[in-house]
């Protein structure tokens, strides 16, 4: 609490990556999460493959540990259907997750935005659908009444492509290692398990 | 439910290694945990080393993957500090808990075994001291009134040494890359994050 009893909320960071299986878990709902608390939201798309190539690891953690990614696949159907989200194992993964992520950077403050992350993580993760298509991610666009050439040709610019670099050096800098991850004024919370005691942080 | 209307409850095996952080967060509180909602509770101590060496691990993925270490030190902190449990980031990690496992594993049976488990667990983590000393370990089985001399020399004998060894080869069979992990009718779980879990499956 603030000063004279004002509920003081500090902005939650969503650190994510499309081909994450666990932030599908978190984007679902972190969006009105944060509203029904007050919490503002700040959408932070980043890359997994140069962090984890930084760490050594030259794939998914999931593929590297066949015991693990045994396990995560049956953890997310038990999480997914407590959560009441439908989930569909990939055919392939991880996706390529570059394309929608360069598309999410270029358009931060759309007002689509956020429909458009849960399009992208529903088409890969109930659908099985590939989403480094351009012709998956212009259905999402067009269901979410943006215009799909535009925003896919405004992905690939240079400054959108060096904007997403930039998101993921700083994803490294902060000491973030997977996804999805929460910031709230510089603390670092992992997981979608992590999401609750984020936002507690961001109204504590 | 059961026939009748009589719940059915299974029992719940607790998969655990003495050096494990976040097996400290679930030893302290499992034995209470499952008898308040009559879950038979199934002690299973095992050696994470051989696991990881399996997986293609010389050390701890904390020590590893440096930044996934740093935040979970953190973390530890903060889940801890919920539980209302101590912590102290120990100066050493991983110990080895190779003596306390083999205590552990000769006396499955014995009245004092939860005790002794969430003492190792206390002197690991919140205590700073050293588990792998017979003394830390002496020291534990006399505030239990236990023989510490009996108990110490048993856990060196040749079929307790085979019988864990036994129980580490049983955990990769099952599918466990990591600790704590809980097991329910064949059922993997894996974190503390998932005890609740567990949980509610011995008594679905």
């Amino acid at each position: 609490m603030g000063l004279g009893g004002v509920r003081v909320t500090r902005p939650l960071e969503f650190w994510f990556e499309f081909a994450s299986t666990y932030s599908y878990l978190s984007a679902a709902r972190i969006e009105q999460a944060c509203a029904a608390r007050g919490v503002p939201l700040v959408w932070k798309p980043f890359l997994l493959g140069p962090i984890f190539a930084a760490q050594g690891m030259t794939d998914s953690p999931f593929n590297l540990y066949p015991a693990k990614g045994a396990y995560m696949w049956r953890d997310m159907d038990r999480e997914a259907a407590r959560l009441g989200l439908p989930f569909q194992r990939p055919d392939r993964f991880p996706q390529n997750g570059l394309r929608a992520a360069r598309v999410a950077t270029a358009h931060l403050d759309a007002p689509w935005l956020g429909d458009f992350v849960r399009g992208v993580y529903h088409a890969a993760f109930a659908e099985n659908r590939d989403i480094s298509d351009p012709a998956t991610l212009s259905a999402i666009l067009i269901a979410r009444h943006a215009d799909p050439d535009a925003a896919l040709a405004r992905a690939e610019e240079p400054q959108v492509k060096a904007q997403l670099k930039g998101t993921t050096a700083a994803a490294q800098e902060a000491g973030v290692f997977g996804a999805p991850s929460f910031i709230v004024a510089g603390t670092l919370f992992w997981g979608n398990d992590r999401l609750d005691r984020a936002l507690d942080q961001a109204t504590a």
